[in-house]
């Protein structure tokens, strides 16, 4: 973390509205809290987007649910379980009674809970996938490694975690924890310009309930080796067989003539994961040679984030002596790009050289700037400059749109 | 509430999946937890993603936010603010010390404090928005109104707003009070069957730091009265004013060579309140006559939900003798249409007549049932079922995806 390009690039992303992170003392262990810019919740809002078309839209039998973060325990006694952080509320404004509450620390519990309800969508069939997104709370005090808070985005009070839940016949298993391992990695190789920097490794761990579960974990080489990004962790069938020996009716399914109780596969990563590898992962400086003697050297800096995940498809400037007239016309095709769908950044007139704003779209990670000018006015000729290139290219203005969409990407765009 | 088609409503919501509704005591007062179920989880991403395409990304100069709903409070004895729940947190799980926390209870102190680094983005310029969605708790006793429990997704402890904040030289304060309540109540009524019970009034309310706001209020006309849904609030410059008392650099903007404090308009709503207007907006109900004369009068029960809101766009059911062939042509077609970005339910097979599918994709909300059957493997037609008006068209298969698109929204969807 010493790295001086590390330095950079953190404050790039404090500079350019991506992610603030400051650091909180509770239970005298420090965590870290996170203030999201325009870019970086952007940036999210897009994340979890294509983990939603990925895990819930385009699969079979799935169901979604959302629920509180904060549950109030009416049973103070049991507070055993290792999914949440009890806590007593003990309100400061009034002479109020305590009140005991539990603030999730994951999502699985409730996802859990919802399964037998959610086997009557299906008529008591499987498989059946149950996701779920929300901010979950980390109060716990076990971890102990003190080098946590210099990683990007980790180690935070609240993350927003993203599940999904595969309930399955036992014959089913093996094929299906194949089928998300490929998937979840083809995922992460799919944003990332350094696909090889994602890897994953399966071992055997042993959780709260001392029952063994089979966990792949898919991780990401960053510059300060190698961190965790998603679990898909094999329970087996122990997680229904608790839920049998709590609670009332039997979770039991019946599958080509056989009775048991359906096996889990769970998929767990969070926004802020995601966020620190495909930022870390896009990140690209260049070393400018030096105009004058006296300037030191310069660096560039470069988000190639995906198209699909970038804040901004494209930024707007204008320049030339009609800047008035040419801001207008900007304004309209503001307009007309906002209409299909693209991200637009449009920002007020002011007298930054078309090199600086070159310079901030890179660092925001747009990945075309379009130039407007007096020429546009007489001739309708506009100016596209790709981000990754550098390159600046001619075209007329009717063809804006459809180049944009053909380059952002060819077919997920478009329809 | 003691209304018979009011207590059918509110079981249909619970039984199909939308949301149910617990009791919790907190602080002496009674609130309301809420559960999403998968359909209530689809309704509510819907919203989300209308009410962010209508504030967000079709406006311009418009920034967005994200940050953890629980604060660490650094400075305790500061307990005095309005926005958030001062609570302590003392954990149930080890000995540690106490933890002096906020919870907050709104978004718009956050987007306050981010005003000044967002004029940045617009070199000094306004109008400036800034927009944030996020989950906020109400632990506050003040309410004292007793029958608050028996309406719908009201009183909540944990809830979702939606908030936009348009900061604006005092000269177009006017007309952006004018602009957005007409554009509010325009985006109300576009998802209302009944745009008539979408009502506002204007009226000049004292808040907590005693300053006179000028107050929009929307709501809509509900069986047992009339609610709130959203508030445009008038706070005038005072807002900035405060700020620039409390921190170090002047918030004063320059506008066509005027010095001043930007004026706050402030719209804020929830996703529960959508809920409940749009879920119950949409219900209907359609006495059938009993065909025997044991059986007691039969009613019908449909949410005739926007196609823009509605959790599903179509279901596919399939019958006949061949049913097994017609299941693995139905995946198909459900892949097909869920490539074309319509949110398909399909269920696995099961032995439920057409005639009780219809009725519970008529309770889900779902537009379209589609059915396939022996004659569509030997000829391709396809049955369109149509929840609003229970007629059934034949169609050709290969014209599935567009009739749906067409009808579901002629522009909207299809671009």
């Amino acid at each position: 973390m010493g790295d001086p390009k590390v330095r950079r690039f953190l404050k790039l992303l404090s500079d350019r509205g991506f992610v603030q992170e400051s650091l909180v003392t509770i239970n005298g262990m420090e965590k870290k809290l996170f203030r999201f810019g325009p870019q970086g919740t952007l940036l999210r809002k897009n994340i979890i987007k294509e983990w939603w078309d990925a895990v819930v839209s385009h699969q079979v039998n799935t169901f979604c649910l959302e629920s509180s973060p904060l549950m109030i325990k009416t049973n103070p006694q049991n507070t055993s379980s290792s999914t949440e952080s009890s806590v007593r509320l003990v309100s400061l404004d009034s002479s109020s009674n305590p009140v005991d509450c539990a603030l999730r620390a994951s999502l699985s519990k409730e996802c859990l809970e919802a399964y037998l309800s959610s086997l009557q969508m299906t008529s008591g069939q499987l498989p059946l996938s149950l996701a779920s997104t929300g901010q979950c709370f980390n109060l716990k005090t076990e971890d102990k490694s003190s080098d946590n808070n210099s990683k990007l985005l980790n180690n935070g009070l609240c993350e927003t975690h993203l599940l999904s839940q595969h309930y399955l016949p036992p014959v089913n298993v093996a094929q299906a924890v194949e089928f998300w391992t490929r998937k979840r990695l083809s995922w992460w190789k799919k944003f990332s310009t350094n696909p090889s920097k994602i890897c994953s490794s399966t071992s055997s761990v042993t959780n709260g309930n001392k029952t063994s579960i089979s966990r792949t974990i898919i991780g990401y080489s960053f510059p300060w080796g190698i961190e965790p990004l998603e679990t898909i962790d094999n329970h087996g069938n122990s997680p229904l067989l608790d839920l049998e020996s709590k609670s009332g009716p039997s979770p039991q399914v019946r599958h080509d003539k056989a009775v048991f109780h359906a096996h889990l596969l769970e998929c767990q990563t969070s926004v802020e994961s995601c966020m620190a590898a495909f930022l870390t992962d896009s990140y690209r400086e260049k070393t400018v040679k030096a105009t004058s003697s006296e300037k030191k050297q310069d660096i560039k800096k470069v988000l190639q984030l995906h198209p699909l995940l970038c804040p901004y498809h494209v930024a707007l400037s204008v320049t030339g002596s009609k800047k008035k007239e040419v801001f207008i016309l900007s304004q309209h095709v503001a307009k007309e790009l906002r209409e299909g769908n693209l991200s637009v950044l449009h920002l007020p007139r002011n007298s930054d050289s078309m090199e600086s704003q070159y310079r901030r779209n890179d660092e925001l990670g747009v990945p075309y700037t379009v130039v407007l000018s007096d020429q546009t006015l007489e001739s309708g000729v506009i100016i596209i400059r790709s981000r990754d290139t550098s390159l600046k290219q001619q075209h007329h203005i009717k063809d804006l749109q459809s180049i944009l969409l053909t380059n952002l990407h060819p077919t997920e765009l478009v329809k």
